[in-house]
């Protein structure tokens, strides 16, 4: 990753009789003796040519210029004097559905000035991606969704511009990634049809629009490349989650898992590349247990059972009394009671393991996992039979999904160089716990990788890497999209996998119950 | 020519599970098949992106599309149903200084719709570029300046679409050409620099813009294409009228002249063209004689003195009784007094021929052209001897530029295999006359080609010419701008060319004093 380079500094040969260009022409033929050849075509907007004489001849022919580039065609997105201290920025956005994170990155030394998240406001209309296409029937509807993400983002560039001592006319270009319907919300786009057969985006490649069209408070002649998507489940959040790991440029054929909202696969190299996504049974996220809630202060993170005492060992992020548990809290606990003889392979309590933190509350079987008198709450932490039959079936469909995209380019799942785990979940899930109940293949444990926020790690590349437009496109182009065909096969290995970590447990040989 | 080539309809694949590729991409592949490979780039406004899943429904994937080139890059200007009966609207604009002209063309079969013209409101600020840019030194003045020619244009447009049964919205794209400093105007554009050493443009090559974003009252997608510039005095109306002329395609050496507000020259053939324009002393126009006025009704045209009788037959246009004369007429006055003996070779009035048609009228000799009673105004119309001077001097000038231009490049004036004549003066003048007086080189009459508008129809061609932005492109880059040097050689040339109709006699054998 070369870092900005698209912020040069021209020093233009002043106007004489004998050289009488324009004075855009002329900053055009400067700037492409400075760019790399063949230059291409370089646009100057109709507003910046109507600045600029004023500013080449306040800056005495000396200037920065902050360029755009779609593929072989340039956008002049800023000019200053070319003693400007203040950065060049560009601002990377994961446009999720339930939380928005921006990174705002100096475009002239490539690193990042402040990060800012806040929650989609979208969400006041509905949790869920359906609830808001639904409410975007209507023009009003959509209209409102529209302003809803606009406003909170235009909020949110003010405040991150703030944290860098900036303002948000200096941010020159975009770069977003979000799932397709949150791009098209944040484009405007009707999302009608991403939901209804044939499930139609209104747009695959949205390329580079312009920030004033979008109603983006940011320079004038700000850009903004809006990720491509595969179709109406496979959305620019996971092309930028590729673009970041590198899955597309290894030799060796490897893996992405990003588990959000949805869960999302992409297999192959720099040869090929298949995805999958969507219809995976229940999130492996908060939303599986009764106690499940998003990681936060207070919420179990990891959990360990001493094998010689059956001591609970609870972790809680910032150690704050336990009040919930979240996604990798879980599945540390499941692996644990499994490993410890809690919980049988089909991930069934098993009372005489459990002893007295078994109890049966409304005829269901529950687990306590921290008793009331240590809970924030002050009431028992339990996890329940059903909790449990959820995990299972969650994680069965994970393998699955896993096994069959694997299967279908037959290539074994053992031979996966890399294990990509992206999303917040990916950041802090043990994989050692999630092999022990047979959700993740049973590889060595180097080669899973978190690579946190995928999505906005690959927006930001996309500001500061020479040929994002083309490697984004390239990656695009090449993936085959896999639709889970839910028939007879896949049950049945969907069946198997409902079994810890698995009916044919010598896929797993480092899994061993005490 | 051919016509329209970038109206297209297309019928698309109804959206499958197995074709479930997003609208726009839908769109863009079954235009990019339509279109002459490789077809490039295909670019949707994002308003347009906006309405299209509800378009493409509508119209059942069956529609009529209207392009945009802009070298390897197209743009959709604008989109109908295919059974669309209206047709796709294209709006050539000359930007006169003086006077602008609309021609509207059917896109769909190439041919004119209406035509409508206006006297630039500029004209309220000054007659002439100069007073206009002063104006303009201030921002309110520019903003003054440009309000008034884009509300002069959106009056016009409308008036232009009524006449052919269509509206503003149907106009898809426009094609403007001016002078340098009138479409600086029109684009808002700061032209303070234009007249002052080193006379730079803000830009040479505007390329092609958003109608919306000049504030032009066309489509919704509409572009302009405005004609580039040489420099601040050779203007886009001059490439427009090499482009509709074809000299830069013409294996035999021709020239164009314009004459309008200024005089503008350019010689050449496919190989080379070189151009020069402005200080060409008083212009030809209506602006020469006291009597002197833009072709209209009651304006003399023509005129012819009979050998045998000296009787002079005066032509008006419209036959309608004569008020003042043109350009045109005062070439054919010249020559006549000229061949008739009643002026000599100088120019100066023959007291001997004139007779009673001579009167002194406050020390100064006129010529009676139109008695009192048979005029429009009641009074003489004559022409003065200072007219007379004036009109020499402006010949001499014009035959002196044609000389030197021909000179510097080593081609002899009468190897010229066509000489365009531009303009509405050119539509008009009797070639014989302006060789009699010795304006025009001594040529084949056939060789005179009067060629209109040149402006305007250089403008309609890029609308409907399928290569026409590389071969405009072609054009501007391929003149070498003649800075006339007005040195001691221009002065003893231009001296050699005041007498009529040259010092050299022998350089007009047709031209014979009766």
């Amino acid at each position: 990753m070369s870092a900005a380079p698209w912020v040069r500094c021209v020093t233009l040969p002043a106007p004489t009789l004998r050289n009488n260009t324009a004075d855009a022409d002329r900053l055009i033929a400067g700037l492409a003796q400075a760019l790399p050849a063949p230059a291409g075509a370089i646009d100057l907007d109709l507003d910046l040519l109507r600045q600029l004489p004023e500013l080449l001849r306040r800056w005495d022919y000396r200037l920065r210029c902050t360029l755009f580039r779609e593929r072989d065609r340039w956008t002049l997105t800023g000019v200053s004097g070319a003693d400007e201290s203040r950065p060049a920025a560009g601002l990377a956005v994961d446009l999720g559905t339930t939380r928005v994170v921006l990174r705002l990155i100096d475009l002239t030394g490539g690193g990042p000035l402040a990060e800012h998240a806040f929650d989609n406001p979208q969400a006041a209309v509905g949790p869920d991606v359906l609830t808001r296409i639904h409410h975007a029937e209507s023009p009003e509807g959509l209209r409102h969704l529209n302003t809803l993400i606009i406003d909170g983002l235009n909020h949110a560039i003010g405040a991150v511009c703030r944290a860098a001592g900036l303002q948000p006319p200096d941010v020159c270009a975009l770069s977003v990634a979000g799932n397709t319907c949150m791009t098209h919300l944040f484009m405007g786009l009707v999302p009608r049809w991403i939901i209804r057969e044939p499930y139609i985006p209104v747009v695959n490649r949205p390329g580079a629009l312009r920030a004033a069209d979008l109603g983006i408070a940011a320079g004038p002649f700000a850009r903004v490349r809006v990720f491509p998507n595969i179709g109406s489940y496979f959305g620019g959040d996971l092309i930028a989650g590729i673009l970041f790991s590198g899955l597309h440029r290894s030799s060796a054929t490897a893996i992405l898992v990003d588990v959000g909202t949805n869960a999302e696969v992409v297999l192959g190299n720099r040869d090929w590349l298949i995805g999958c996504a969507g219809a995976a049974g229940p999130a492996l996220e908060s939303g599986v247990t009764r106690m499940g809630m998003l990681a936060g202060p207070g919420v179990v993170d990891r959990v360990a059972i001493d094998p010689a005492t059956g001591r609970f060992d609870v972790h809680t992020i910032e150690e704050k009394p336990p009040k919930g548990i979240c996604g990798s809290g879980v599945i540390d606990l499941a692996a644990q009671l499994f490993l410890s003889g809690r919980i049988d392979i089909r991930g069934k309590l098993v009372a005489a393991a459990c002893g007295e933190r078994l109890k049966v509350v409304d005829g269901l079987r529950h687990l306590v996992v921290v008793p009331a008198e240590k809970s924030a709450t002050g009431a028992d932490l339990t996890i329940s039979q059903a909790d449990l039959d959820s995990l299972v079936r969650s994680k069965a469909a994970m393998y699955t999904i896993l096994e069959t995209l694997a299967m279908t380019v037959g290539v074994g799942l053992g031979e996966l160089s890399r294990f990509y785990v992206a999303g917040t979940f990916g950041c802090f899930i043990n994989p050692r716990s999630a092999i022990a109940i047979g959700m993740l293949p049973d590889l060595p444990l180097e080669r899973y990788v978190p690579i946190g926020n995928s999505s906005l790690e690959g927006a930001a590349l996309a500001l500061t890497s020479a040929d994002a437009a083309e490697e984004i496109d390239r990656i695009r182009d090449r993936i085959t999209y896999l639709e889970l065909n839910v028939n007879q096969d896949f049950m049945n290995r969907f069946s198997a996998a409902k079994f810890l970590p698995h009916t044919d447990a010598g896929r797993f040989p480092s899994v061993t119950v005490r």
